[in-house]
C-alpha cells in the first residue's frame, strides 16, 4: 500500500495490474495461469453472485451442481463444440501418486493408475448437462428446465491476465432446455437483457447488446448474444453471452420429448454465462491514476470511516461518536467500516482506502468534534464537503447514489463519444490506431471480409447491434452492398 | 415420484438411496463418482451455506479463492498431508485434445501438450494456501489471516455413495494463520463449536464434540476436532472437522513471521471443513420409511398449499383464498409454495411433498372455504388439524418452531439411549453387532488396541470427547490401566 501506480497514458496494462495487486483484489498463484482471489476481490465477486443470483431465481431458474469433470467420450459428441475448446483442456488421466523410489518422501504419478477414459475439466458443461437432461426428460411436461450452476471452469490459456483471461476462473452457467424454438430464443434474449441490466445498473457500466457473427459465436451455438462494454484504453470487452444453442446438443445426445400432441421432438436449449471476467471490465471502466473506484452498488465498503486525533483520549472521544454514525448508517443498510487500528496513520489509511477505491471516506477529527461536522471525501470526484452530523445520513444516502449514476453516466459520455461511423477503410485503419473504441461501418456479411479487417487492423466485430436501423452502404472493406451498420473494435 | 420407499428394516443402505432419488436431491453421473445435486437438494446446500457462512463471517472470516490444481512439487512438501491424500489424487497430465486421426471426429490427448509438472486436483488446499501464505505474512502485524473458501475438491474414492462418500464434493475449507499456539488453539476449538452450533440448531443434529485419535487425525494435523453424530441404522458419521496444524505447513512452506520483540518464528496453523456430506446426515437423522423429513430451518419450502377442488371455478375461488394465505405467510418470512398445477391430483402431489419431507402441507378444499378452515399435516409426525383461516400464520409459525425442536429432541433421545457403557470385550462387541450406537468404554491409549478392536469390530474410537470425566478404570480390551473413557463405534 501508498506505492504510486503507474499512471494509464504511460502504460495501461501496467496501471491495471498494479490495480489488481495494490488494490488487493487478486495475485498470480504458483499455479500457470490460475489467479488467487483475495479476499477484497472475492467480496466484490460475492457482491455480484448475490445481485445476479436474485436475477436469475426471479426469472424462474434453480440452481444445481453438475460434475467436475467430463468423460472425453461425452466431451466430443458435440463436435462443434468439443473442437472449439479441445485446444485449451486439461486432461485427468491419473488417478493415484505413489512413493518415489528414487526420491525418498516425494511422490510420482502412479503408473498402473491410469484412467481407461481419460477426463476433461470442465471448460463449460453443455456436455455434461445434456447428457443429463437426456434421463429427465421425457415429455413436454417435463419443459422447461431453467437451471443455472456458480461453478470454477479451466481454459488453458497460453497468456493470461487477472480477472480478464485465466486458466481457471469462476463463473455461472445457466443451461435451459425448451419445447420450441421461439421459446428458447426467448430465453436467450431474455438472459442476455438480465446481464445488460446487471452490467449497468450494479457494475455502472453500459453495454451494447447484439448478435455475433457466425465466426466469432460460442462453438456449438446457432446464436449468440452478447454484451459488449467499452474500456478506457480503447479496447472492447465481452462482458457476458447468451447462446441460442438450437437442437444441437439435444442431437448429440439424443434429448427428444413427446409433444402434447403425440409426437417426438428433439429438445430446444440456451446457455448463458458470465464470470469474474467481469471484474476486469469493472475495474478498466471506473478506476483512475489513484487507483481502484467502485460503484457503491457493489463496494463491498461503502463508507469508511477514519479517526485523526493525538493520544488516546482524544481517539477514544472520536470513537464514540464514529461508532454512533457507524450505527446510524448501518441501519440504512450501508456498508461501513471503522478503521480505528493505531498502528497506522490517517495519511496512510487515506491512500488505502483511494486505493481500494471505497466511495465515501468520512475524516473525522478534533476540530470536527467541537463543530459537530465531518469531512466527506468522494472517490470518483475526490471532492470534499464538510457535512454537519446531523445530517450525515441523508448526505451520505444521496451521494452514494449519486455517485453510481455519476459513474454511468461517465462512462456512457465515453463510450458515446467513442463510436465513430467510417464510410471507407483508411478513415476505419485511422480510427483503430490513433482514437480507437467502437467503429460502427458497413460490412458485406462475408466471413472473408470479416477475417481480412481482423488480419489488418486486428479489429473484430464485437457484434451487430440489436438497436440499430436498417441503413444501405456499402462495405467498408469490399465495397459491396450491405444494408447494416455492425460494431468493430479491438477487444480484449 | 409415487413409489413405494424400501423400509429402513428390511434395506437400510437401499432405503438410504431411494430418499435421495425419490426426493430429487442428487443422482449419480456419467463421471464415476461424481453426483449431481439436483435443484432440490442445491437449496438445502445453499441454506446451509448461507447460515454457515453468515456464522463465518461473525467470527471475523472472509472469503476467498485459490486454484483447483496444486502442482505436484506443492503438494508434496508437507510429508504427511501429502501421505495422507496420494492415493485419492486425480492428476492433470496433459492441457491439450486434438482430432485423433483413426476416428474422424474424434478427439485424444495430445502428446506434445504434456505438462512439465503434473497438477494434482485439489483434495484439500493446505499446501497451495500456505505456499501463498509465504507471501502474505511477514510480520506480526500480517496475522491473524481469517480466510474460508467454498470450493469444489476431488478425492478419487473407489466406493462411492450419493453426498456420504463421492468422488468430487462441495465443501467450505478454512485456513487461518496464527502468531501463537494457544491462539491457533483457541481458534480451532472456535470452529469446531460454530460446526456444533450449526449442526444442533438449523439441522437439528445432536452432535457430540471430541478430539480424533492420533490414527484418525487429519494427515499432517497435531489434533483434530470433531463432531460425531449418530445415524438410524446406528452407525456414526464424522459430521465436521476443525484441525489444529501447529506449525508443520509453516515448515513445510517456510512460513515466518517477525514477532513483536524483534524474534522471528514460525506461524501457527489450523484448517476446519464441512461438505454436502452434511446432506447425508440430515436425510439419515430425520427421515422416515415414507420419504425425507426436513427441520424448518433448512427446508426450502417450509409450508406447501395443495387445492382440492372439481373444475375450474372452485379451482379459482380456492386459488384466490390459497394466494392470500401464501402473502400472509410470506410476510413473516415463511418459505411458501402454492402448488396449483392442474394436470396433477391432490394425492399425487401429497405424496410427492411427504418424499420430498416439506415440513407443514396445507390443504385447502371446497368445505374449507365454506367453514374457513384449512387442514395442515405435520410431515414428521403425519398429525393433521383442522385450522381457522385467521388463525393459520400464527399456527404455522408456532408448528415451524416446534417441529425444529421436536426433529432434534427425537434424535437426542435416540442418541442418548444409544449410548452404552461397556466395561468388558465380549459386552462390547454384542453391543456393536446389536443394538449399535455409541460405546463408551475404556481405552489404554495405544494404536496397537485401537487397530485390534477395530480388526475385531469394525468399530473405530470415533473420538475422545470433550465433555467427560476422568474416570480411572481398566482398557476394555487390554486390561490396562485407563483413565478416561472414549466413544467407538462403527462409522460412515
Amino acid at each position: 500500500m501508498g506505492s504510486k501506480i503507474t499512471s494509464r497514458k504511460i502504460d495501461y496494462s501496467k496501471w491495471y495490474n498494479e490495480i489488481v495487486v495494490n488494490a488487493d483484489l487478486a495475485e498470480n498463484s504458483a499455479v500457470r495461469g490460475c489467479m488467487i482471489i483475495k479476499p477484497y476481490g472475492y467480496a466484490i465477486w460475492e457482491k455480484m453472485q448475490a445481485e445476479l443470483d436474485k436475477m436469475f431465481k426471479e426469472t424462474g431458474h434453480e440452481n444445481a451442481y453438475f460434475p467436475l469433470f467430463v468423460p472425453k467420450s461425452l466431451f466430443e459428441a458435440e463436435e462443434k463444440n468439443a473442437e472449439g475448446f479441445a485446444k485449451e483442456c486439461a486432461v485427468v488421466t491419473h488417478y493415484r501418486l505413489k512413493n518415489d523410489e528414487d526420491r525418498p518422501g516425494k511422490l510420482k504419478v502412479d503408473p498402473n493408475a491410469k484412467l481407461e477414459e481419460e477426463l476433461v475439466v470442465r471448460p463449460t458443461s453443455e456436455a455434461v448437462i445434456w447428457n443429463t437432461y437426456k434421463s429427465w426428460i421425457q415429455s413436454y411436461r417435463d419443459l422447461p428446465i431453467l437451471i443455472n450452476q456458480w461453478a470454477n471452469v479451466v481454459r488453458w490459456e497460453m497468456r493470461t491476465r487477472l480477472f480478464l483471461r485465466t486458466a481457471e476462473f469462476l463463473w455461472q452457467e445457466g443451461h435451459t432446455a425448451h419445447a420450441t424454438k421461439v421459446q428458447a430464443i426467448e430465453e436467450t434474449k431474455l438472459m442476455n437483457q438480465v446481464y445488460a441490466d446487471f452490467v449497468e445498473n450494479y457494475m455502472a457500466i453500459p453495454v451494447i447488446q447484439g448478435t455475433k457473427t457466425a465466426s466469432e459465436r460460442f462453438a456449438g451455438a446457432e446464436e449468440t448474444y452478447c454484451i459488449e462494454a467499452l474500456m478506457q484504453d480503447g479496447k472492447v470487452l465481452q462482458a457476458g453471452t447468451s447462446h441460442f444453442l438450437g437442437q444441437n446438443f439435444a442431437k448429440a445426445f439424443d434429448v427428444k420429448f413427446a409433444t402434447a400432441e403425440g409426437g417426438l421432438e428433439h429438445v430446444w436449449a440456451t446457455s448463458w454465462g458470465v464470470s469474474t471476467r467481469l471484474i476486469g471490465a469493472l475495474i478498466m471502466t471506473h478506476s483512475d491514476d489513484s487507483g481502484l473506484v467502485l460503484p457503491p452498488n457493489l463496494a463491498p465498503i461503502q463508507v469508511v470511516l477514519v479517526p485523526i486525533y493525538r493520544g488516546e483520549e482524544q481517539q477514544n472521544e472520536i470513537a464514540e461518536v464514529a461508532n454512533t454514525m457507524k450505527k446510524a448508517l448501518e441501519n440504512k443498510q450501508i456498508r461501513v467500516k471503522f478503521d480505528n487500528r493505531d498502528k497506522f496513520k490517517p495519511g496512510f489509511k487515506f491512500n488505502e482506502y483511494e486505493v481500494k477505491g471505497v466511495p465515501l471516506r468520512i475524516a473525522i477529527g478534533p476540530k470536527d468534534l467541537q463543530n459537530g461536522t465531518v469531512e466527506i471525501a468522494r472517490r470518483d470526484t475526490m471532492t470534499k464537503t464538510i457535512v454537519n452530523q446531523d445530517k450525515l445520513v441523508d448526505f451520505v444516502l444521496n451521494q452514494l447514489e449519486q455517485m453510481q449514476g455519476d459513474l454511468f453516466q461517465k462512462a456512457l459520455d465515453f463510450r458515446e463519444t467513442h463510436i465513430t461511423e467510417v464510410e471507407n477503410f483508411e478513415e476505419f485503419k485511422n480510427i483503430i490506431e490513433g482514437k480507437g473504441g467502437f467503429i460502427s461501418a458497413h460490412w458485406d456479411g462475408t466471413e472473408e471480409t470479416e477475417e481480412a479487417i481482423k488480419k489488418s487492423t486486428k479489429a473484430t466485430i464485437r457484434c451487430i447491434p440489436l438497436k440499430s436501423k436498417t441503413e444501405s452502404g456499402k462495405c467498408v472493406f469490399s465495397g459491396k452492398p450491405s444494408n447494416q451498420r455492425v460494431l468493430f473494435a479491438k477487444a480484449y
